[in-house]
């Protein structure tokens, strides 16, 4: 036998969405909306170069060594006790660290789906999800959240239940309190895995936070939390999104489980990160972030808005976020060629997210994920403006009446 | 349906040793020459802490911000460098930086191997490699290095070789240079894939470095390279491990392939990890620490050599590794239970790697990996002379005979 081995199967599907938007940082005066990226003028540098200085000079065995494949255990338990402080029951055995929300849903996917399997979710979803499941080759379901009386019908026909329920990625949906409860009840009825997944649930713009799945599946326990939820975490949307450090937070055996994945995919996670977050932690440098975020943010989701409604508002319908980093807008002519548009935009110098890579099952119409959190207003408002020439480039038409409901999911 | 899916089928083959290694790490006293762990006192700390600082200060949205998904374009522009200087034909688009070594193996499975590929190795091999590859399902097929006439047949057969030239883990067993030609000669001729895994070749004790694979295969040719040979690098032995950059160096094709499958991994690596690590191939750091490693690793080769052979030559043979961080130490009794010594060299404060995990096939007889760079003379004695009563306390036998040629491969 002579000849290459074929590249697997699985590629043949994925996309290669995100790396175009990482990798289209450098094009010179392209405004991105694309992406979800963090403004660096919030990163707390100037600290954190203090930080990893010291940690190197004075712990390098530990700061350039190797590290527990679970994560540093000081950071494990500083991890669970900011669940605890929010009334999840949980301990350091409920605690994995991992190098990024991504290898979370990696090593998820290689520990709980095998060819086939079924993952309910909420469409659209998080592309980047799919795209961390798809080596293991599951199929996929939605999830009408709307119906409570149905849930549990709904997660008792699948493996595993795939959620954002702070601001979803990409639609910026906040799912609400009485939908969490009947999720949670319906979990525990069905006792189906249920990933809660989480990057965003630092950024409500309106109000107080809900109570996660989390807490809600745990209330009444003693730690540590032995049920279906599956909780993800991470710092990269609420201090800096290059340390790499994110954490599965769920039931023990399944941590182990995790654990032994990523001693096979990457042995252990960077220790100096995992010390500059425990330091970020310990110091409260997150809370300090945190208004002047929130203040910025909140400012840019208006001044997006406002773009919206001038330059958009012929072709596109949207609801302004709670939360979170990005509108979905949806198309009013379901005719509309969501590749062509983001090409088009391109060309004229606007990067925008389109919908279909969130929308596998092709469920709703034709929309895009317009991100606004990392431009200022001006910027914004140029982005809008040339997205609407690229609106009129490509003919897209208006439509006649609003998108149906179901485009709203 | 109600029940939680159950783990993937892949997690009942797998080995908690590393992690176990790993972990262990914390317990007083305890002489480990199980793991592969340079010593930290030749880590260039206050260098790096500087680099650090002055990488977060300076370039705060490059160090703290995501990185794209294939590595920062100067680290892989510098990675390619280096192996032009030895001869390679390859450039920038033959590189991926990856989250170490680890990670590399994973990505090359998750495009490479589909379940049932057929993958050839020299047996005993590493443990980690055959961890990283089992969530993909291949079979595998040994490789007798020894009969080039075969070579090619051997190949062919097989979608997928692996390989570590340089001072193999777990035996420390060099290939020699007309093996080495016979090698590349045989994967032109089948255009099987090849990983050549170098994690160790800047540790040569004893003489100047051996061409590798990727150089022998792109000999001739123009960049980019486009053979068959993946070559798998870290700085991990070179430099420190805690950075978790490794790279691997392939044909564009691969490379790009491999760049999807680390987008839905982990996104990007390290943006910060890849500066350090860029600031140390700049600066010569590494051929600055090398002589010096040398010359402490090459002592503590010795020493362990001579603390085998007053402790515990009565029950094993062994030959002196060239390079490397290991000794394969082959049990002159075949029937020794080495799970059972582990365990009682534990007890006895001595940490020991079984070499049944490296050995799937169980080709090899009973055998202990054992480690020499971590620790100094006197503490590889008294590792040495508590193995040597765990193996009486065991009732080890001493054998008749030296262990047959086949258990030496």
């Amino acid at each position: 036998m002579t000849g290459r081995a074929e590249f697997a199967s699985w590629l043949e599907g994925t996309n290669d969405l995100t790396s175009r938007f990482v990798g289209s940082a450098g094009i010179a005066d392209l405004v991105n909306v694309a992406g979800g990226l963090p403004d660096a003028s919030l990163f707390p540098s100037d600290r954190l170069a203090e930080i990893a200085a010291e940690a190197i000079r004075t712990r390098p065995g530990v700061a350039l060594g190797y590290a527990p494949t679970g994560g540093l255990p000081e950071l494990r338990e500083a991890i669970a006790a900011r669940y605890r402080a929010r009334g999840a029951a949980v301990d350091a055995s409920n605690v994995l660290i991992t190098a990024s929300g991504t290898q979370a849903l990696d090593l998820v996917g290689k520990v709980l789906i095998e060819p086939g399997r079924r993952i309910a979710c909420d469409f659209p979803t998080y592309a980047g999800a799919m795209d961390a499941f798809r080596p293991r080759e599951p199929r996929y379901q939605h999830v009408d959240l709307s119906r409570h009386d149905r849930l549990a019908d709904a997660l008792g026909k699948a493996d595993l239940a795939y959620m954002i329920p702070n601001f979803s990625n990409p639609t910026g949906k906040l799912v609400d309190l009485p939908t969490r409860r009947a999720l949670v009840e319906a979990v525990h009825a069905t006792d189906t895995w249920l990933i809660e997944d989480d990057p965003y649930g630092a950024l409500y713009y309106d109000g107080p936070a809900l109570p996660g799945l989390l807490e809600l599946s745990s209330r009444g326990t003693e730690a540590p939390y032995r049920g279906p939820v599956i909780h993800m975490g991470s710092l990269s949307k609420q201090l800096v999104p290059g340390l790499r450090v994110g954490w599965v937070i769920a039931d023990p055996e399944l941590i182990g489980k995790l654990s032994s994945a990523k001693q096979a995919t990457d042995l252990c996670s960077n220790a100096l990160s995992q010390l500059l977050t425990l330091a970020a932690l310990e110091e409260g440098m997150i809370e300090e972030m945190h208004p002047k975020a929130i203040a910025l943010y909140r400012e840019r989701r208006t001044a997006l808005a406002e773009a919206m409604e001038r330059h958009i508002s012929p072709w596109f319908d949207w609801e302004v976020p709670v939360g979170g980093m990005f509108f979905w807008a949806r198309a009013k002519d379901r005719s509309l060629d969501v590749d062509r548009l983001v090409d088009a935009g391109m060309e004229h110098g606007v990067l925008v997210g389109p919908g279909n890579v969130f929308d596998p099952l092709g469920l709703s119409g034709p929309a895009l994920r317009l991100n606004f959190t990392l431009n200022d207003a001006e910027k914004l408002d140029r982005g809008m403006a040339r997205l609407a020439e690229a609106l009129v480039a490509i003919g897209a038409g208006t439509g006649q009446q609003r998108a149906p409901a179901a485009a709203a999911v």
